[in-house]
């Protein structure tokens, strides 16, 4: 009792003091304020009750960086190296040998056929616990190629203290991402906040058996869903079964999320992070193969959706530079 | 702030009474109170952190009544009927022919692969809001062929004090039911206080479209999951993402749910439904084809799992038999 009473009184002091520090006073922070005053007022025509405030957030690109590679190609490029031993085929079959060679480019010419083909070759073939510990394992240490930051440093600062402004309002936060779903449920609670439950991705099948006596959760390499483009939607619809009040993303493969949040009745709020900023982070949009922000571009400026640039509305972009 | 405040009073208040009222002071209610205090204690070896307290609940036979057959059959039988215009085939074809001359027992001769059939005529081909709508309409009036009472009024009302003292113990509460995940979605909240995105069940394949400007998600006549017996810890692992603390079924279909939530590390608590009550609701286990406890009670006696009985254990059985 005392310790909730504690918190409330902590809660109603934060909420007293600038909830986005890391955000330009530009209109982007203004409408995001906006809209969660808006509908966070009880008697305003615009009111969300609490069960229905719901806020869906793209991962790759959207809360941590995405270039030079989504992340969890890293992971894979070094699972290959860990299995090859046992892999000795490996040497002489595309796309792995690339992979072995350190030559990633052409490793990943075969396109999404190859990705998968590697994905289902690294993240297949063990418990889920057993697989859990060896992303557990690499990810406390992996490191960013080119700021040589740790991968889970690479967050977005502004959007982490999005996140947490949301929950002071009474929203859920979910991702909802084309990233692995058991890849990522490793680290968001502790990078984010956001617990397994409300983490949605792309999934292989699992097979329930018990091994010598005790139950356990195959992970098979057989694809189960991929929780891109118009995949967004159908996971929401899944996991939420309720639709968005707000949703996050930035690229086209979160269009479709954007749509759908869209359509729904009464007030909704979508938003871009528009990567602009070739100094802190990257700028890339149109012409990217990661994270291609084209059609979503235009639909946004067309809707009057809420277009984050990045250059000039985060006063920061990552916490490790500093006040 | 201030509602807070009498919220928290009144919380702490509801503590001080009997949270379960409707369980008889048997060892069953002790051993329900004694895992909750274990697992809440701060300190104890025993402690669950808030964030780990999953508690997974089966829905038929569980949650409400499943006799004289799963409910949502009857939902399935009256939307044959409903859409029988537009099927004129229906009438020479089983098992629909069968349920249009109302020989229920025929129409469900064809086993599993004839519900299967059924369940896709009539639950496919709308929107996901038509869904909604079209089972909200229907369970707002469906009785209980027996009772004459709404199906919405045949649930156990000691499982709803179970459910309401776990959330009040900071327990985040999930269905985990074979049914459909669309149609509990749509009295699962009003009915025990579990949100649309704390339902996992059985589910058709949905695709995302626009239609005449408007995104829609269409349900297809194609299966996507089925959440039973070895699904059920697939589906808690796709949805959840975290091992259940505790586990509640009536059912061999439950058996696998509550092993994986047994296998967990530290305390666990997995609980049977026994129905023995052929006076106050009904008596059946194993030799029922209908929620069949066999194997599951062999189980659970030799692992020492908790069973209620419910002639013994519930005071009462339904809300509508009165104090």
């Amino acid at each position: 009792m005392r310790s909730l009473l504690v918190l409330l009184l902590l809660a109603s002091a934060a909420l007293a003091a600038d909830p986005l520090p890391s955000w330009n006073d530009t209109a982007t922070k203004q409408a995001i304020i906006t809209f969660v005053e808006k509908v966070t007022t009880e008697g305003s025509p615009d009111f969300v009750p609490p069960a229905e405030r719901i806020a869906t957030f793209d991962n790759d690109g959207t809360l941590w960086a995405e270039q030079p590679m989504y992340f969890q190609a890293f992971f894979i490029f070094d699972r290959i190296k860990a299995l090859a031993p046992k892999h000795p085929e490996w040497k002489d079959t595309e796309p792995f040998a690339s992979v072995l060679k350190g030559d990633l480019k052409s490793a990943l010419a075969g396109g999404e056929h190859a990705l998968i083909e590697m994905a289902m070759a690294t993240h297949a073939g063990t418990t889920t616990e057993e697989f859990e510990k060896i992303v557990a394992d690499w990810i406390a240490t992996a490191r960013h190629p080119k700021t040589g930051r740790l991968l889970t440093e690479m967050v977005y600062q502004p959007m982490l203290e999005l996140l947490a402004y949301l929950r002071a309002n009474g929203f859920k936060t979910f991702i909802v991402s084309g990233g692995g779903i058991e890849f990522m449920r490793v680290f968001a609670e502790e990078v984010y906040g956001v617990p397994p439950e409300q983490i949605i991705g792309s999934s292989i099948k699992t097979r329930f058996e018990i091994r010598d006596g005790r139950p356990v959760l195959v992970r098979l390499p057989e694809l189960n869903f991929i929780d891109d483009k118009a995949g967004k939607p159908v996971g929401i619809q899944m996991h939420i079964g309720r639709r968005p009040v707000a949703a996050f993303g930035n690229s086209d493969g979160d269009l479709q999320m954007l749509q759908w949040t869209a359509a729904g009745k009464g007030t909704r709020f979508c938003l871009y992070v528009h990567h602009t900023d070739a100094e802190r982070e990257w700028a890339y949009d149109r012409e990217s193969s990661i994270g291609r922000l084209d059609k979503g571009l235009d639909e946004a400026k067309a809707r009057g959706w809420t277009v984050v640039d990045m250059k000039r509305d985060w006063r920061r972009v990552f916490a490790f530079e500093g006040q």
